[in-house]
């Protein structure tokens, strides 16, 4: 017997329409659908998709064993793994039996997400593919209402969990810049901006395009209580010209 | 009378099917295209929507004064905004006769693209929305089969067009790079790529998802006929892990 593809399925930023045709067709053909999801929360990418979800679908949520409860570091390595491990397991036995599984993935699956973790583990034994999609970085532009980066300008992406020391020289060197997974992070990131002298070009970006979406001047944005997928731009300086 | 919406609609990477539902409803629902289009080729955007435009539709072919043509770089700088006013021009008499009119952009209209110089133009005076779409920054990493970049990794993305010298600073400070509009630049990227000690890491990408895409070591490209559109790509290394 033919074993499945494993399909990284980008499912888009949060707006159900900024998803793909062709996610939508993957998403038709596929008779297993899975997804990550942290304990207490219902997944976003599953609710993306909801339209898209017939009662035959075999639905798989793969279940992170911690989010942000406090955990030693290398215990949270090795559980993490343990369960990527574990994951990859779950969905090669539909493959196995011949069926094709879509892992679903908030914007696009290979821009620093965590379907790498079980692309990884199966795409030496089954057939992969990944369907990509609308990443943040540029649905943030789209809401901001303003160019993200134009003409030969640098842009630099970075995850806010770097040191404020990195984020600041980083920021201070590039033309425009994105802060990823900012949540928690937000007053060092907040700090690395106002060192590199940036703070009047920057924004704060939480929910972009899903319902709840808000966008303000960082210097604005409240510290308690930014979620895990909130965003700093410092847009494009070329692009007015 | 109501004036019309200027919507900037990123049709994705090259694959029709990578269009979001969003591209194809506004298409479907816009009565005039517009699409920037060099003089002698075919526009790519709009051979991506082929299938979405009806015989009711309105098209408007932007044509650039100039392409590749060698000129003086003031006298080029001119007639680049002589045609971007003229273009908004052109579209602004659609939406004040009550039209809206969508702009086709390849990829992300916000993303180094086109379109940002006719939504300065309009945005003022008009209702503008952008569609984002799938930038061919990830695109890339979709046809590689290969993350982009993960966890706390720092992406740069370049322009072709810089000095070597800045290139190659900038490849060696980065972990995950991608450079746009290769093209006839690709002699300079590949040195800036070796004297950053990258080479073997980095790829060449042609045409993603489209019909003709090449993907090559970047030390095997042939560096006599790469395409604007090509882009050189250094992903993840953390990723594998």
């Amino acid at each position: 017997m033919t074993t499945g593809c494993c399909y990284g399925v980008g499912v888009g930023p949060g707006d159900p329409e900024l998803m793909t045709l062709k996610a939508a067709r993957v998403l038709a053909e596929c008779p297993v659908i899975a997804y990550f999801q942290a304990t207490k929360r219902t997944s976003n990418a599953r609710r993306i998709i909801d339209e898209h979800v017939r009662a035959d679908h075999v639905e798989m949520p793969l279940v992170y064993p911690v989010t942000t409860e406090p955990v030693a570091p290398s215990l949270y390595e090795t559980l993490l793994v343990d369960f990527y491990d574990e994951s990859a397991k779950r969905i090669a036995e539909f493959l196995d039996a011949g069926l094709d599984v879509a892992v679903l993935c908030e914007g696009d699956p290979f821009f620093f997400g965590s379907y790498m973790y079980v692309h990884h583990r199966l795409s030496d034994r089954y057939a992969t593919e990944v369907v990509p999609g609308v990443s943040s970085l540029v649905a943030c532009a789209a809401v901001l209402g303003t160019p993200l980066a134009a003409r030969d300008e640098v842009l630099t992406v970075l995850s806010g969990v770097l040191p404020v020391d990195v984020l600041a020289e980083r920021i201070a060197s590039a033309d425009t810049v994105v802060v990823l997974k900012v949540g928690r992070n937000l007053g060092r990131v907040r700090d690395a901006v106002g060192r590199a002298g940036r703070t009047d070009d920057a924004f704060y970006v939480e929910r972009a395009t899903m319902a709840g979406e808000r966008v303000l001047p960082l210097a604005d944005a409240d510290l308690a209580d930014a979620p895990y997928f909130s965003m700093v731009v410092i847009p494009s300086v070329a692009a007015a010209r």
